[in-house]
């Protein structure tokens, strides 16, 4: 039976069936949650399952919780647990609050107190049969415990002995889509938004509703599905009832719809000559507009403002505070229990770089920390991990220490806006790892980054985690199957900072691959090493990710984040790089933090490698405490980070008949794809900074490349040569591309010894166009493809570059070798060399 | 990159890859030239290969050849061998026929001369290199050895001292397609036909490219693409060039084209007033049309004729016989090499059923035998195995005795028109053995089928092996995926019937599932079992499968082949079963075998068990060389055979995880289904002969069903109770079914003990809609599901029952049972009965 068609006959009903064995393939769409049937061992573990389930109470999500179980149990161990409307006289997994269990169960002490959210997983007789109890304080926290037992036999954990319970560590696990009405999403990787589609809200609601269940299961209540550069539209009376479906589709999942805000929504929306906060028309407009809100959807979560930033209005424009603007809508809000998120993320983009003492990274804490306390209780200061935007390596915020009197929420990506682009395996809980547990030492205390966003540190009421998600209609939500243990992770630390990260990555995998050791070491062990590795290869030492910061945000733009407002600077020059942020000569950023931190920061000794040109200008010859130097620091990294990437694709292959073929091949792919654009890397930033230092690799690396042929170098017909900019984004600066033909030819000779080899052609993948490539050995055509990936750029340079791999070819001395190109559209055909290495042989034959 | 894109890009170009780690999906279209790659220690077996090939000599065909030995090493070893013009001064592939390489090889001396299509794989110093040869007398035998060479690697055999001459058992080597004009094809169960679409020839013949591929893999020669039912169309002027088109697809790979004729074509098409074959008018005209295909297509094979058979015109017409009618023809082939097939399925379907000396069985050899003599050398009387048609046991046919001074082909099925259609599983070479390897003793002496049909008994210049198949444009070909060993195995026999099926098995399932031991373990011995497993459950002891005979052939049918005019009795009545076909008091069938053969099947006493019905009218107490009576035969052969069939799921259960999961859960999906149909035969059969003999089965299965619950004995809503005919394709010969509602309910109550059970439905699955059901206990949905397999009727009964299998119910005693049922177009959602069995409890947990 076809899965997908019956579910369009039967309508709204989804189609279920009591045995899962003919499986879907694995296209991620299921992701965590899949539910496959346990192998024979695994599954003895379970033979005492009960086999009814019965809910005390009544609510919808209660409702889901049986349904999720029930289904759970199915997939899995392929029983269809008995769903009854009272406790029968047999053993049976009984759910329930424990206000609605109390008079049915007898002696249901949890041994400690349960809060929102949280659950208790344990066994008990109960009219004398053993029973599987899954408790909590409300009915979300039940449905999350039916998520974390389904977790554990899913990871072939014992439930002997059962006794589990879990609290969330903060009450905000939210995220926010960068989603437009018009169906593109900010920074949307993965496809177009699964919630709007040409200014309405979709009508097939599937994908929202399958969305908020793999929320749901990482405990993530709260979900912002409109971009935070908000469309005042989202307001129009028009618009509610449209978001009321989203809230429908969410709601079974316990997870609450917000949506961002424009600030001049009084104005645009409702016709008011001013969005003024403090004049009483304007709060009055809010007022109104949010008791309409909630009449439509009583558990509306709130909003989200992002305002004065990035040229979006705000209230400076009648000067008046991020304060002020919060208020007068958080107290529209506050009646009704809703949230007001008001972003931290509040610079100058125009800052003269000529000036030495401005500072992007100093904005959020001067603009906020003289407003603490100043805010209301249901508003939520949002405030980005690092003070600047994201990138690979940042110090934390200090407004984290600097937020003492008002309530804060860590707000982290997700997406990988600057790491990688879900083209590239990062796996961020390392990173927030990092963050969520620095000690910023605030009052002289021991104040981690993860303790103040809880409100345990300043006693706040309030406070949490945010993240930017951009799951789209991709099938697998991220485009990179991968990319998945983010969003993953993610819920799982904003639910439990304390979880390891190598924790983490070992439940995702076996959630998402399965529960084989050496599927399990070999993926967790790559992801977890997937960070460094990406950092390595993208940016030295706390510089930043030195990423094309004024276009697409993902090859290597060198220059682009200096001699410009945006204030992503890194200040390299023939002598040395590094911005100087300390008190003294600096900006003054380091002192922003408490004193503890902006001591050691301040300080070059004290300041760690790992963020030394953060916070300090250094020659070139400066010693780390690595004991190398800042400019062989960088030529080691970028070259070792390149070599794992290579190592990726090795370890990958390994896996090859222990996963799915559709996974397996997929993940390969992305992963050679992957090495490849770490050399574009490794050479752009090697080349620029050899020539801009003048000081050579020790291991003569850098700038040597004896097994390129440079397409320029080429016999060419009709091919030209053409200048990359920048320069070190192509090989010596040039590529070649064919314009006004229908195609072009370079070919040169090989003279070096008979063998096989691997040819590695370096091209230019624009989105402008689908260009064709055929390689030959003298006139035998050995490969052909299609540069048809739409890489973020229109242009032949950094972020295009991408290498075609061309395995297991025997050549001769004396071999011509061609390369002819098909431009097609705006894309040239172009390409930058060909890199001809030996074959590895081994003992297992060729490779 | 997405490859059928790109294909479609480069136009015409195949898109070709140094790589084959991307896998595509496996769907089966790829068939057994899958060329995968190896795993490491399979390949280092083959480290030494050459890296280069050449080829001496020049034609399309032998340029297939050097493409399709660099795509198959590529694939499986990852390396690209160089194309080469000329002998290189190493060690290379040589490809060529003798006479081309006898210049440039010394010493070229095969053991044994080298017939038409034979070819020679060996190694020798060529100009002081250690080569492999391809050599064979023509171009095709060069071809046929590089898929010898290929098939050795993907199945791991040694290449060392290779030295390995295979020649063609037979010269003839073709297939039949049932193709029309229209694109549908005459028992096509696996999608519309590769070749026509609305009266055209296709314009996209990609997949007429792909299948030339796979014939020539096998050693295939010849291809008939339009169905025996000819359409005279196909010989009009305009569509010679269409045809043309589909040769220049075939020619690539040595497989020559052919077309069916309509004998009447001199008046159809070209407005004769006769086709009397010995008008002088009409044998000018044939002369003519054939000169025109000809300068059209100058490779064209033939033609093949069917006349005075089921409603076709012919001779007889003009008192004329086959033999006047096929020369006629064939002398207009005869100049061009052109060969014309007369097929001997020449009988009267409206034979007078009363008679009981009147025999179908007898009709091929009384007209043939006759004519011996009376053909042309270019013409191949083509001999259906049996003398019925194709059912799942007959015995040879005597014609391939009768034929002594006639060149004669066997034509076989692999369309599995009375062997499952493609939805049960049916491994034909187990019993085309059987045939070919038959003794006929004609003239006293050792006289198999196989050396007749090869021309080596009669010493005739023609002969060989003719195949309908049924291959559409289904992904994978032949709908089932296991079907295509049948495909396989045919053109392996028609090359070498001495290979035995285990080795066909064997060889089928290590290119098509990889060399896995228990997957080839599994696979083959499930493909080798399951012809007897077959014919055990639809049809006992040669009275034929007992099918619908004048409706789909599929479903049982037991009545449908009494009473009529068709001639396929099995003579059952209250006393006895059997067709008595003895000399002195039954039809005289047994009388046209040779006197061994004829005198063992003339005496009940010597005829095999196997075909005693076919021979013999026994009472049902007639026990048989086994030991067993009759009747307790059928109970126990159609049970076991339905038991076996279940054990096939359980088999094939064991690969999951060491077969890609595509394959795995499309071929599970259809055992299962065949084991639910194994059980309509089964209950059929034994609950007609149950009823018609009145005696009961030993072991007091047949007509005891204590798990079942009839639907007409449930509490209906709705649904009413309906005779289903013939009765014995239901259940207690009644089911229900829901008319003019939207739904219709049928409810019981559970009376058994507690505990785990599979809930199994029997239902009826109708072409003409795709009506709904849901299962329920309680309240509870436990299962729902859709009935859009399409199988062949738009009437509930033997061709359309289901069975849905619903595993791991927890059922209590007063638990309420019931299923909703929902009609969709003429489908009256109609069902036979629920049958509740225990889950199956073992140590590996629940099944």
């Amino acid at each position: 039976m076809n899965r997908r068609r019956s579910a369009i006959l039967f309508g709204i009903f989804i189609l279920i069936g009591a045995t899962a064995e003919f499986s879907r393939a694995e296209t991620g769409r299921e992701a965590w949650l899949r539910y496959v049937p346990l192998d024979d061992a695994a599954r003895t573990k379970y033979e005492s399952l009960p086999a009814s389930t019965v809910v005390v109470g009544d609510s919808v999500v209660l409702h889901t919780a049986q349904q999720e179980l029930i289904r759970g149990v199915r997939g899995m161990l392929g029983r269809t647990l008995r769903a009854e409307k009272s406790l029968p006289p047999e053993a049976a997994i009984v759910l329930g609050t424990l206000t609605n269990l109390k008079p049915t169960v007898s002696d249901l002490h949890p041994k400690q107190e349960l809060s929102e959210d949280g659950f208790w997983l344990t066994t008990t007789k109960v009219q004398g049969n053993e029973c599987i109890i899954i408790t909590a304080a409300n009915d979300r926290g039940v449905l999350y415990g039916v998520f974390a037992l389904l977790s554990k036999i899913a990871r072939n954990e014992s439930l002997a002995s059962l006794n589990d319970t879990q609290q969330p560590f903060v009450p905000i696990r939210w995220v926010d889509q960068w989603d437009n009405l018009n169906g593109t999403i900010e920074r949307g990787y993965a496809g177009p938004s699964i919630f709007f589609l040409n200014d309405h809200v979709r009508s097939d609601l599937t994908r929202a509703s399958e969305y908020a269940r793999l929320m749901s299961s990482i405990g993530i209540n709260g979900c912002t599905v409109t971009n935070v550069n908000a469309n005042p539209g989202v307001l129009e009376e028009i618009f509610l009832p449209q978001l009321g479906r989203i809230a429908d589709a969410f709601r079974p999942w316990g997870v609450k719809l917000s949506v961002s805000v424009d600030i001049s929504s009084p104005k645009l929306v409702g016709g008011l000559d001013t969005f003024d906060p403090l004049d009483p028309r304007v709060t009055d407009w809010w007022k109104k507009k949010v008791d309409e809100i909630y009449q439509k959807i009583p558990d509306f979560g709130g909003f989200v403002v992002k305002a004065d930033s990035e040229g979006r209005p705000g209230p400076s424009s009648y000067g008046r505070t991020p304060a002020d603007a919060a208020n007068g809508i958080a107290r529209a809000l506050k009646p009704h229990g809703g949230i007001l998120f008001y972003r931290a993320f509040v610079y100058n983009h125009h800052l003269d770089w000529t000036d030495s003492k401005n500072d992007r990274a100093r904005a959020a804490y001067d603009i906020f920390h003289p407003l603490d306390g100043k805010f209301d209780d249901n508003v939520i200061v949002q405030i980005k991990h690092g003070p600047i935007d994201f990138q690979a390596r940042e110090p934390v915020s200090p407004l984290f220490a600097g937020l003492q009197k008002t309530n804060a929420a860590i707000e982290v990506q997700v997406t990988q806006e600057y790491t990688g682009q879900q083209r590239h395996v990062v796996f961020l809980p390392s990173m927030w790892k990092g963050v969520l547990d620095f000690d910023l030492h605030a009052n002289g205390g021991n104040t981690l980054v993860k303790d103040i966003i809880a409100g345990k540190t300043f006693h706040r009421p309030l406070g949490g985690f945010v993240a930017v998600v951009n799951v789209g209609t991709d099938e697998n939500w991220l485009a990179h199957p991968l990319a998945m243990a983010n969003l993953y992770g993610y819920g799982r630390l904003a639910w439990n900072p304390n979880l390891s990260a190598e924790a983490i990555a070992d439940e995702w995998t076996r959630l998402t691959f399965g529960n084989a050791p050496e599927v399990v070491k070999t993926i967790a062990g790559l992801q977890l090493a997937s960070w460094q590795v990406y950092e390595s290869y993208t940016g030295p030492l706390g510089a930043q990710t030195l990423t094309n910061i004024v276009g697409p945000h993902y090859g290597p733009g060198i220059e682009s984040s200096e001699n410009n407002g945006w204030g992503q600077w890194h200040r390299a020059d023939g002598e040395g790089i590094g911005m100087d942020r300390s008190v003294e000569i600096g900006t003054g950023y380091a002192g922003q933090y408490p004193e503890a931190v902006a001591k050691m920061y301040d300080s070059l000794q004290t300041t760690p490698d790992a963020l030394v040109l953060f916070f300090h200008h250094v020659p070139y010859t400066y010693r780390l405490h690595s004991g190398k130097t800042v400019i062989q620091h960088i030529y080691d990294a970028h070259y070792e980070g390149a070599e794992r990437a290579a190592e990726f694709v090795e370890k990958w292959r390994t896996l090859k008949g222990h996963i799915d073929d559709e996974r397996y091949a997929d993940v390969l792919s992305r992963l050679k794809y992957q090495s490849g654009h770490a050399i574009v890397w490794r050479d752009a930033i090697c080349n620029y900074f050899l020539k801009l230092s003048g000081i050579p690799d020790d291991k003569e690396r850098a700038g040597h490349f004896p097994n390129r042929t440079e397409a320029k170098a080429m016999q060419l017909e009709g091919y030209t040569s053409v200048e990359v900019t920048p320069w070190e984004n192509a090989s010596a600066g040039k590529a070649v591309e064919c314009t006004n033909r229908k195609s072009c030819i370079a070919s040169f000779k090989f003279d070096r010894a008979a063998g096989w080899y691997e040819l590695d052609v370096q091209y230019f993948d624009q989105n402008n166009g689908e260009a064709k490539f055929r390689m030959y050995v003298g006139d035998q055509l050995v490969d052909e493809w299609i540069g048809d990936k739409h890489f973020p750029s229109a242009k032949l340079g950094g972020d295009t570059s991408t290498r075609r791999w061309i395995s297991g070819i025997a050549l001769r001395p004396g071999d011509e070798i061609h390369i002819e190109g098909f431009p097609d559209g705006q894309d040239p055909a172009a390409f930058d060399y060909i890199e001809i290495r030996p074959s590895i042989v081994d003992s297992s034959g060729y490779r």
